[in-house]
């Protein structure tokens, strides 16, 4: 995958997508490699409406807290995770005691992963835990070969790095299977890429995923290789027998929508089912939804290797404040809580639905200064953080290969 | 591979193929999609030009039989393999005591085989004897599942059938790697594949290929597949540690120059040897240069698996014969040679240099009857025939495995 809810794809397009869209008038561009808007900030119920996606909305968030018996994860409740495809068939199917896998993945670009980047894992997990499935993650180190330019093993060693951060999340290793592009190609992937790209001509994957043909060559393919993991028999050592229709469901980030949206115009012709998605909005940078995280800007997010002197320096430095300019001004006119950094990072890690609902009350109100708002971040942040810190310490280069290891999982829905 | 010696592309242009070349006013086309050209006789002077290879001229293959001590095949003293890319690099290296690889192929396309099929076999056979090297042939069932609209299963069953043509040829299984693409996908030859992509561009597939953005997607993907096995590392069971950056040597007909000439290309820049090429004319249909060996019209060719009766009823009935109408002028004027098919057919199968020049000054002259020479056909044929089948016959699912087996091939050179 490109980008995750992370949005690192807000940050600098790589070169050769920029001016892909030059000429055209667009007023906002999300694709896996390249998501801008005029202003900055993404107009997500026009990005719903275009790409024909379906809201998730609160009825569909009480259903799936009635069929799961288990309170909403924070990214739904709260909307980070806010679009969906067919994500109502798959709790029908639940319902009736049909299963499903989930499939997410990373396009391992860098080193060390931001907040944002964890995303997508944090809430993969959650899904896991409360449904019991299965679930594979792809590692496109194959990809970032063929977009930046990095060399082949320097991709599978970005990508064996990730897959630490990944284990980190807590994924359980009896329903979990992590593989990389380069060292799972197999036939039965290979196959399915093969039917994939049979069904799809290069008028439609130059206009999804806006080539042209001064790209190279693997950039026409790739698509069909994210697309692959989506049917079960891309797996038999996991899926085979009565599993070997399942359902998928897929927790990703918007911009990766267009590899679905081919990939479920596919499936039926391939008689497998459409996978289903469940899709996030870009996690902000520090500097607002209109800044940019970027790998070449340190200071525009929190990654899991920062310190915790490293937080808290951003958060009271970079974390774009609502706040008013004078504690006296605070006090009288409150904060603009819809552009405020550390309320939007609060709502999205803070669990506490009470505290959070105070905060903004009182912040908003000017009861609360952008320094005590700030400061409960930096907590928030610094937990996060060092229990990640703690958990990567812990994975081993044998966890990795245990979790890497091509084998079935027979307990996966136990 | 998309045809072979045998020239079937010379036969109905696949549908897709059809209209590439609209409006485009070329005297020929030769690609591995289509052969044409104006009046049916491919210009091979003009073709080897425009391609930019090299004539296999008399003192190279003089070279070739000193180094090698052993007489030129037949298809090499009499010019089916006529052109060649760095034959002499090889020559030279060999000279120097150093080793290099064959690589040849098919794209396994249909059930039984026509002669003009076994012809690079053939060859690739005496020149893995002569040399005591090692040899790939790659079964590309995956280009025939995106090309034909096969299954993936019937593309693997053609391929395994098609194998059992290949080994009756009479490879040295201790020196032979058959493989076929769908089954043999795996990290080593798809990061050759991923490292070919990254260096051509859309542009270049496009117009290497003649492949429009209507075509399906696995279309622009295939020629870094055809490319791959060029490179040793894509075999890494056969060629480790001081092999690893061998040589190869690709015996095929001209029409697949164009993977090649791409494969070249990148080389350099992969850290590669070129691939050398030894490429032959097209295999002529019964009905002359101008007609076309299709396996839509099984009159067009002598198939492997045609019984003596169906050899002498097709030789006799559709061979095109340059001899005059009547046994007079036979007589008379002899044979117009250069249009007549059973000499043709004689100056590739009749190994006796002395019989063959025989057969032709009296044909020429008259003293011969087209009959006669059309008998003379049906013998040596029939031979050739019936040793493939007894051959074939011989060849049992168990070889077919040992043969496509992932293994190391330590008496190689031996």
């Amino acid at each position: 995958m490109a980008s995750t809810a992370g949005g690192e794809t807000l940050a600098a397009p790589d070169p050769i997508a920029d001016g892909r869209t030059e000429g055209v008038e667009e007023e906002q561009v999300v694709n896996p490699w390249e998501v801008s808007a005029k202003g900055g900030k993404i107009d997500y119920d026009k990005l719903v409406d275009k790409f024909g996606c379906q809201r998730l909305d609160d009825s569909l968030i009480q259903r799936f807290e009635r069929i799961t018996g288990r309170r909403a994860h924070v990214f739904l409740r709260r909307g980070l995770f806010f679009a969906h495809r067919d994500l109502s068939d798959i709790l029908d199917a639940y319902e009736r005691g049909e299963k499903f896998y989930l499939y997410t993945g990373r396009g391992p670009s860098s080193e060390s992963l931001h907040l944002g980047h964890l995303v997508p894992f944090m809430f993969t997990k959650y899904l896991q835990d409360v449904f019991k499935v299965p679930l594979v993650i792809q590692l496109t180190d194959d990809e970032k070969c063929m977009w930046k330019g990095l060399s082949v093993e320097e991709s599978e060693r970005l990508a064996r790095e990730n897959a630490k951060d990944i284990i980190a999340c807590g994924f359980d290793i009896e329903r979990t299977f992590i593989f990389a592009d380069f060292s799972y190609m197999s036939p039965p992937i290979y196959k399915n890429i093969v039917r994939i790209a049979n069904c799809v001509t290069g008028n439609k994957i130059v206009g999804i995923f806006g080539l042209t043909l001064e790209d190279y060559g693997g950039k026409f393919f790739f698509p069909y290789i994210q697309a692959a993991p989506s049917f079960p028999s891309s797996f038999p050592h996991i899926f085979s027998g009565k599993h070997s229709n399942l359902r998928c469901l897929i927790p990703c980030a918007i911009d990766q929508d267009p590899y679905f949206r081919m990939t479920r115009d596919v499936a039926p012709r391939l008689s497998y089912h459409k996978p289903a998605l469940i899709e996030s909005k870009f996690f902000p940078a520090l500097q607002g939804e209109s800044g940019k995280m970027s790998a070449s800007d340190p200071n525009s997010a929190i990654y899991v290797t920062d310190s915790l002197k490293d937080i808290k320096n951003k958060v009271n430095k970079y974390a774009f404040s609502g706040g008013q300019d004078t504690l006296e001004k605070q006090r009288k006119y409150g904060a603009n809580l819809e552009v405020d950094v550390p309320v939007k990072y609060l709502n999205f890690f803070l669990d506490d639905d009470a505290e959070l609902s105070s905060i903004k009350e009182k912040y908003g109100s000017g009861a609360m200064l952008t320094g005590e708002v700030k400061a409960r971040l930096i907590e928030v942040l610094s937990e996060i953080v060092e229990r990640h810190q703690r958990a990567r310490a812990a994975v081993t280069e044998e966890m990795v290969d245990a979790f890497m290891a091509v084998r079935p999982l027979p307990r996966m829905f136990a």
